[in-house]
């Protein structure tokens, strides 16, 4: 039987990326048949490593057959992972998530979690010595979720071991970082062939606080002008988009990479209330400048009061 | 701040010498003020141990504050672990388990779970070149965790991996292993001095099958007569603690250590249908002898039918 390597189900570049990896890895290293899918639509930024790579797009799959032999990377929790992962043999465990309880192993398994940026990274350490083994195209991947996770170093929860893989593989590769980051982030910034409501579930997690329950959604971009364009339609679909999922409101982050700072769009009170007891941050109009803030994980989730 | 390491509430070898290996780690090679800790009284193997290499018993403690830091080693089931675990700052986790789920942790933290035989392994590979560092009463405690959860590498769930590191260890200390092995099994068969309850509740795992909830307890020794004699009170205790554990019925597995085999008390029906379905074995009288079977992980659970 192949196993199945696959990330969760709003595939960005680490969720891509690291599939390709580990499969390689399974099949090349260690014998063992194993195949990269993905769970949606990879984003543009992923996208384009794919295509930079001359890798080939993984197959998207819907749900896993009863006793599928599984690897599940970049995620732990049951909510971002086919129905049925319950049913499937889970073989192994590489992520770099809080432990959210929820999924069960039906025996003693291989997982191996880290407080690193990147599930490449910890890939990485992993593999050890045949990392010299690796082909250019998986080398470029593994260093493009780094680049991704870490926004290029910027995001607060890059460590110094991320910078060191990724600069390590940059030096392999002959790849120039600041240039390479550009054009990937250049690829993730071009969301014009997304409508608002897939903008707002691109990159998206559901966060409770207090008995309110958020999509928190980040948008990353080097060009937040072209999203705040659509700001009047993004608010009117945040509505929509809060109703069909189930939740009482959204909260969109544009995050300026470049500039290192989010912005937070204000439709109602209630996200005015949020800004301010979350980031201190007074909202004049229907927007607020957040500085510093890049990451949901170590900034805004942790700092959410309603 | 002192962080705890600590196992599962019924300390057997591993669950008692694993944390003194990892507090040791962090305190002399990470620089983390660290404190072994149990959640029960160690069996008698685990005081064996203590003794035989000069180690400390650590302080059992009942539960754990908010917020406190606390490293998990040996489970990663709530159940065996503190009432107020998900409160706790939980640091990390290092485990040979399935993962039960249940468990949830602040933030990403280094988790490593391994299909290993014993905790101490994994806590070897983490460990690395440092292992040269430690001193004689650790490895010798490392040694005899490997040395119990294999049962002198008797047991199925024992790995090579788990057999070249105990004998690493072993040739470091100028140890015989099957000297040591029978001493320390000596010390585990000396059940004299627990009740029956305690006897049954010693190393015990709640497991439903089909709706019947059983209390799957295991007794490991190479004295299987001086047990059978108390077989009449035994069978007694059975009855109470279901009663009192809230379980439909104890399955009590007498491992021969020594003759690589089990012996499980037929109390009624009910044990004698499992007996039958489980491991097509023909109970007579009230007792049936399980040739091979001595691993709960590996041959009990999995081939439990009611």
């Amino acid at each position: 039987m192949t196993t199945l390597v696959f990330g969760h189900k709003s595939p960005d570049t680490d969720s891509t990326g690291s599939p390709i990896v580990w499969a390689w890895y399974l099949n090349e290293i260690k014998g063992i048949d194993a195949a990269p899918k993905l769970l949606g639509e990879p984003n543009t930024e992923a996208a384009f490593m794919l295509q930079r790579w001359g890798l080939e797009k993984p197959e998207i799959i819907a749900d896993v057959a009863d006793d599928q032999a599984v690897v599940i990377v970049d995620t732990n929790n049951p909510a971002e992972l086919p129905a049925n992962i319950n049913g499937a043999d889970v073989q192994a465990i590489i992520d770099h998530h809080k432990l959210v309880g929820g999924l069960e192993t039906k025996g003693p398994i291989d997982i191996t979690i880290r407080p690193l940026a990147c599930t490449a990274t910890i890939m990485h350490d992993l593999i050890g010595d045949d990392m010299a083994k690796m082909p250019e195209a998986i080398k470029g991947a593994a260093l493009t979720c780094i680049l991704s996770d870490t926004l290029e170093f910027r995001s607060p929860t890059t460590t110094d071991h991320d910078r060191a893989v990724a600069e390590k593989l940059a030096a392999d590769l002959g790849i120039n970082i600041a240039d390479y980051a550009a054009e990937m982030f250049a690829a993730k910034s071009d969301v014009s062939s997304f409508s608002d409501a897939e903008l707002i579930r691109m990159d998206s997690k559901e966060y409770e606080v207090d008995g309110t329950k958020f999509r928190v959604s980040v948008l990353e971009t080097t060009a937040p002008g072209v999203v705040l364009d659509r700001k009047a339609s993004l608010m009117d679909s945040m509505t929509t988009v809060a109703s069909e999922d189930g939740v009482d409101q959204v909260l969109l982050f544009v995050v300026d990479i470049l500039n290192e700072e989010a912005i937070l769009l204000v439709p109602n009170d209630l996200v005015k209330t949020v800004a301010k007891k979350s980031f201190d941050a007074d909202a004049t109009g229907d927007t607020v400048f957040l500085p510093g803030v890049m990451s949901r994980k170590k900034q805004i989730i942790p700092n959410l009061k309603v």
